[in-house]
């Protein structure tokens, strides 16, 4: 029996998405806009009469922050939070703090797309003494390691047992799951949902503050591949204006 | 072995605090200066060196954005939150939504304080189609029953379990426990924390966004008999103010 739901929402903009830098496992804020999103993200939830019945996010303040703002916009701020790592975003290496249309007439586009873009291409390592470096931050004081860069395939295989362990199971029930995570741990779960190929996420952005509903039945299938967009047509914009990005200053 | 701490804060300023009604499980917003004392309350907890590793809030939206807020401004966003309705306000029965110096000017001085701190006399019911019952909230869809009201005694009575159960135990694994609550529901706390009479218990009054430090020993035994106020002359001057209810329109 599952009469589950998964909701994806990728945070709204952050100030680092303005100001279009390589953000990973960066600490930045949301940007007003990014509350605004959060905001309506809630209000649409309540518009399309979906509760929430338990949250996950990532260990970042901007998922965190656009968790807490759609919650109480959708007056579901008490249903319980489960706050994991293995939500957050790709680990961007030494691109960390870069940006991005800088990285892109440095190295050119083949390159800028490949670190963006490639499933198995990690970017080259950020150090430790860096400053966008997380090894001393108390918030991982638990991992072994604390990841140095990552590719898409690091975060599907860091993400997917945790989505299989504690996330779906919660959809099994028959709950209504909501992810606020990023664009990259949220492209991981997809590509798993919707059986998509290593090459062919590539072409798949995620738009901010959008809520994408997957349907989920028995042993985690997907009822509606693809997913639902509850505002499709704002999410069509939103997804060319990510595709879009690196072409900005 | 012990080094646990328990933080205790009593959410900011709400709407209701500001037009002097009684809230009780009434679910009212903060008010800006409410939440610039959860900011400031987060503030502090830096200057003084003190990082909560886990959080307990109500199932109340001014206990749930006092801590959101205090913990983003101490960096803390990311630590495990749980929320339980066992730390709400007491449900203040029929008084709920009234303001209090209209209370005390038509049921006079003595009815006033008896509903407002006995420890055994609660408030009349409220009727479940009240505007202001929560018998239908869905958020406490899994109690058998609703409270219509409440006395001290009965907010003791169902809050000391669950810190004895749940929240006490990570104190003495040596944890710095955050509780965000309300005024009564951390007076009674306070009152099994420091073996405060039924009687004395009427002249305790907690300020609001003010930390409260206990040091906890074994057993759950107080090192430090009446807490530590972070700010110990603005904590005095609100819990003035609060003794002071009633007086003001």
């Amino acid at each position: 029996m599952s009469n589950g739901k998964l909701i994806l929402v990728r945070h709204g903009q952050s100030k680092w998405n303005e100001s279009n830098q390589f953000t990973g496992w960066v600490d930045v804020d949301l940007t007003e806009k990014g509350e605004q999103e959060a905001v309506n993200a809630g209000k649409l939830l309540v518009e399309k009469g979906i509760a929430p019945d338990i949250v996950f996010t990532s260990l970042l303040r901007r998922a965190i922050r656009t968790a807490n703002i759609a919650l109480n916009a959708a007056d579901r701020h008490w249903i319980p939070v489960v706050r994991n790592w293995r939500l957050n975003e790709r680990h961007y290496g030494k691109l960390q703090g870069l940006n991005k249309a800088e990285i892109r007439a440095e190295f050119g586009e083949e390159q800028f797309m490949t670190w963006r873009r490639s499933y198995d291409t990690p970017p080259p390592e950020l150090e430790d003494d860096n400053e966008y470096s997380q090894a001393n931050d108390p918030r991982y004081a638990n991992l072994p390691q604390v990841p140095r860069t990552e590719c898409l395939k690091d975060v599907v295989e860091r993400f997917l047992p945790f989505y299989e362990d504690v996330i779906l199971p919660e959809a099994l029930q028959g709950k209504t799951v909501m992810l606020a995570a990023h664009g990259n741990s949220l492209r991981a779960l997809v590509k798993h949902l919707d059986n998509i190929s290593d090459d062919d996420i590539a072409g798949l952005n995620i738009p901010t503050g959008m809520p994408l509903v997957y349907e989920i039945g028995e042993r985690g299938a997907v009822l509606n591949p693809g997913g639902t967009y509850l505002d499709p047509e704002a999410a069509a914009a939103g997804a060319a204006a990510v595709a879009n990005q690196g072409n900005q200053k």
